[in-house]
């Protein structure tokens, strides 16, 4: 989470209109342009958008921009399209909440690709899709392959490039969807895992998993709350673009969102009670160590003050030169210790 | 709740439109065609959809298909009848949530059967019902008997089967929904079973049991929330296919699901209340432990170190060679005993 | 709670229109007829609904049916009347929670009679409430003396006869609502005497004692909530039925029901202000005590090492024969006492 | 809060439309009644309402009852002024929640004077203002001087007089609600206070203040949310007597009203972190005392026990007559307790 | 929060239309005066509002005034500009939260601007923002240099001059809002360094920290939430004065401020999971100092009660004389150690 505010304060206090890519991807920036028909499909890398030029039939175009490190690369294009100065700060500024704008002639569409970095913690690449009569145009931040199966269907899939570029546009949307049900099943597994652990052995190692499961549930909780209202506004047909035909659609991704909602608030649920159970056993545990203590200090000391007591140098001390004054100890003794036992076991301590 | 998002991730990249079952029925599939009018009533197994062809005449049609092992199954009666791809994608996936659905001329439910599985955890079971004119139709993931008493009550009741499909749609949810009162109901006695535990003897087994029963409440709250807005569609009068009389019935549903809702809530704020309890009886314990400790301790720390006084070899040691030096010690240590038990006693640890 | 999701177990997959009480009521029925102009007032008790049969005149009419065990009382009048089956199923099962609901020429209300059984436990008795025209009719569970006021006070009280069946609607509402002040009131004074034994001498059986209360706050408040919507219904003047003067009257009793709610809210937060004062004060009794065991121990256990040294039967032990030894072992004695009681004091401990 | 609970009690099952008071003021009744116009005032205290006769011309008037004892006295002004029962009612049952409601022909308005009583605790006093055309009513409980300021700024003030009853009554109200912001800052204080406390010397002592504070917390949320209502429903313009210009300044009020709701929800926050640091900080301090325990008992203990072996009295005991033995003696246990205490900084407990 | 309540006490049972500033702002005041078309811009200071005369051209003017210092000179300038008297207190009363009203001809706005003060405290600044025609007004209470590079800007950028006075309220408000970012932004990084070390060495520091942070995260939050409401209404075309065109620019400014609400709640869960993961890492190490207690407890106290009975004076004492004797001590104690430590490991704590 913090990533993103340090880099919201990057554009803080410069005239708006200033384009500056606020992540931190690093690699080289890579065009993807597909066109294609039912019938046919052509796919190209292009170095920048200077060799790019509009062609009016009834193709369907789209644009995959990969790595925002060039700023200008979104300048430029948004100059040939007539995208609005606010559209091409949102691409750049990568601290937006997934949501869904229309502007005049064109949806503009923020979503978040969540993944797990090589350090095991959740990160996000955001994703801009707009949706402009029959092109599409994707900005993402890293390559993570992310759209990648979406262009091998492509080449496939008749009937995916038959209803041109607003099943592509749905195919992206759900793609991204799609890919937070991984994310929570593998949370889910470190859940079950955790939850063995803390059944089994409790140690205070679960006590940091808890914490680390905690701040992923909520950083995955804020992602789905604004998609379950970008989704919900694509399935009501609030917009123009979206024909009927697809809000079926939409509604079924937002029936997905709405049902990951669900399974976090209630891996929300079992991780305080996690917490909970983790809390009350570390109280049972010390409540244990101590009746233990306590059990051996209350048998012992007594007979350790009586042996003190004999171990004394008086002079005059009548037991000790009383013959059977050493059986007597052993038998004080021993009466004492079955007194605390019969004492220790009414507590129900033994 | 693991289990069924373990199972989304199977269809995640798929095409969509690709029917596959996610859940783990396993059984032979089973297809009942019952067949009726107020007067007669007939009904055969089929082995599949292909034995099946549509007839125009004012019976009604009830095909019960138990066991989702087959997905071609579903296309097959899903392509007879005109249904939508989304339709029978959901009636396979099993990670539905509750929910209605019109279509055109037909509606769409998904429920869910809710049972103990024989390790004693809830599990559920998908149940997908579809109101088409006089036609309905149900799937069924496992062959758990839910609908056995419907097709009983559906020989012997002249009532039942004069109404017709609307009449059975209703008897069908009536009884998925009244199946939960039995299962809060095993709830119910599980609670009564745990609390007269915790104010008896509280003990370590008893957090485990909080934490399984709140597990199993936030499980079947999930399927009460999306239950609630089903019902509560239903019973607006939202859809055509629902007349003004059975409107009123499913109102009747509609409350008892309310009342449930409300139930699961009590019930979680007194497994709420239940862990507090045990958390404050741990901390009592390890506070009445260290007491005993206590008193034992500063009583005879003292005396023991008196003892110890006595017992060294100084040879210039005036008390131990004066007649009453025995008796003056067990005189000091006798008013070091009171003067500490007057102490704990003003404590109120005595 | 569990008596009701018990009773409702006995209906479950029972075909609907089933008569069947789902209670506890033993007692014998009992029928009250009375029938009342503003001028006269005459009152029978009838054996059956045999004896009944209808009257057209401008008299009030209120059956008041006292017990619940003959399920066929309530059929033999419904017929008379024209009572839907759902709602003759709403009398006998007890599950219901608090509504009022508007059928083709007359109000149906359940509402829900607490009071404290002989254990000390609350319960509740469903109580509902049918307004025909200008007939009234209760169906009461048990013989509580709930309207015994309301049947003196329609003998002595001209204007409570004047308005007719409306009147006596609103005033056996009216009483059902009032009564739980009286419940409130009994709650809030054992949460004052609660509190006084928390703040003097706080004990384990408060711990019970406060979850007695939530468990009876969780209680009432589940009844408090559907009552609001019922007042609220009819204040809002939503029935044709209730006029527009007797809607302000409801207003009232709906501003009463609201702030019961309030209190109940207040209660329950007061019971976990007392139990989190109730934990933390078991936390600070854990720490006095320990703070007493450290202070003894950590004084008394470096002496009595010291006295242990020389008890010591080494030959070659120069300080024991030294003259001034044992006077030493008292002087290095006190300064370890000394040091250690300014160490414990810097602690704050002294 | 539970005296206004046990006040309630009085009245029910008593018939509607019996005037009794049910609050505990006990001062001598007061009328003072103010007749003025923008150039004139006239302020006489009347005995009862017998000396009182309408006048009807276009000065404005204020009739300012303190004290509630002699319910009648409401009666008789309500049969002058055509005050509604339910309002009488009302006026005398101090158990109202603040509230404005419409009646043909007025404005009747509870609210609610919050003061410090003389034990510290607070307490409230109801006030009911309504505004009849060119007059307004004042029913207070106590002879608190809550409208002292407002008689003297009537007499100084002409913008005051000039612009009537409603200005007069917008005037109460103001004066009623400002006054919750000099209680909040009574809170304010006593929070400050408590938590300098508890960041300096934790005690238990602070817990008991919490406590208080969250009462008093719940106590004045309880009447500021219903004030909420109440100024937003004069802001709104709900009501013919309210014009446009005095809206305004009701909206003043309910900003300031909505501004005291989110002080109050801070200061319960606060209050939560305070109890959350108390408890730990208890929790802490066991800790700690724990440790200095612990590590006295770990170096002294094996130390003791050896000094115990070589008090043993065996005759073959070689030791013992070896010259260096007690030299020896001293080695080991140097040796055991540098041991010891590096075992305990490894633990990081010195 | 303390140092804003205490200064509405200020106005309390003032009469209404008293301009006094309830704020500690304590520097002289400055009155900034800019005059500029979109080609030419002109900027000078005034000492107070008599110098300043209304001239009507094509110009837009903003006049800055920094210090409330001196309330008359609001009363001045609102006497020229027909300012509503309650606009005129709420200028100078600093208790407002964030606000936009509208009025006859002039929208007013309340904003704060959040800083952290030198001990490190957060404090806020109220700055009142009036649009009034081709007039910007703005009243900051301390010269935080806040506007200070929107005063560069003007000069320096003529797209900013050209649009108007809409533009500039639009860039004041937005420089407002995004200097919450910067506020976060520090926030965020105290939290990870909290984080860092209580993963590392929880200590009671930490404690105070969280704390801390959390009254932060308060203090924030109660004016990010009216802030929303406030650039809400602005987005939404509420207000006559704000175009469409500017309209999208608010929208953007609420899309971050609803982000920062999100933010915030994200870090007050984040304190809430440190806190609870500090609680039980106090509790946890209670545990772990216990365990070392009791072990060496456990181990110790028999040995030393065996080698208290063999020093104990007996005459008749037949192990002391026998020559294996001392061998045989060191053999059982062996035993009892070995035994002790099989025990101890089966426990788990060793």
């Amino acid at each position: 989470m913090s990533r993103e505010i340090k880099n919201i304060g990057k554009t803080v206090n410069l005239p708006p209109g200033t384009l500056q890519y606020t992540g931190e991807g690093e690699g080289d920036q890579l065009i993807i342009m597909t066109r294609y028909t039912e019938k046919s499909i052509e796919s190209k890398r292009l170095k920048s958008f200077e060799e790019f030029s509009m062609v009016e039939d009834d193709s369907t175009l789209w644009l995959d921009v990969i790595g925002l490190k060039n700023p200008e690369t979104v300048g430029e294009i948004s100059e040939i399209l007539h995208i609005h100065p606010l559209v091409q700060e949102d691409i750049l500024n990568i601290a937006q909440i997934p949501k869904v704008e229309e502007y005049d002639g064109y949806l503009f569409t923020v979503t978040k690709n969540v993944f797990f970095r090589e350090d095991g913690f959740l990160d996000t690449e955001q994703i801009s899709i707009l949706l402009i009569r029959n092109m599409v145009l994707t900005f993402q931040e890293y390559d993570t392959d992310s759209f990648k199966h979406i262009h091998e269907r492509l080449k496939d899939s008749v009937s995916l490039r038959k209803h041109g570029a607003l099943e592509l546009f749905y195919s992206l949307i759900d793609s991204v969807v799609d890919n937070y049900f991984l994310v929570l099943e593998s949370i889910g597994d470190e859940i079950d895992s955790v939850e063995d652990k803390l059944l089994e052995n409790p140690n205070k190692d679960i006590l940091g998993s808890i914490y680390h499961l905690k701040r992923e549930l909520v950083y995955i909780r804020n992602i789905l709350w604004p998609t379950r209202n970008l989704t919900s506004s694509l399935a009501r047909g609030e917009f123009v673009e979206i024909d009927e035909r697809i809000s079926l659609y939409f509604r079924d991704i937002y029936d997905h969102v709405i049902q990951m909602i669900d399974i976090v608030e209630t891996y929300r649920d079992i991780c305080s009670g996690m917490l909970d159970t983790y809390l009350s056993s570390v109280g049972s545990k010390t409540n244990e160590v101590m009746k233990i203590l306590t059990i051996f200090s209350t048998i012992f000391i007594p007979l350790t003050f009586l042996a003190g007591v004999y171990g004394m140098n008086f002079i005059y001390f009548p037991e000790l030169n009383w013959k059977y004054g050493y059986l007597l100890f052993w038998l004080i003794s021993g009466l004492i210790t079955a007194f605390m036992i019969r004492f220790l076991r009414k507590k129900g301590w033994l």
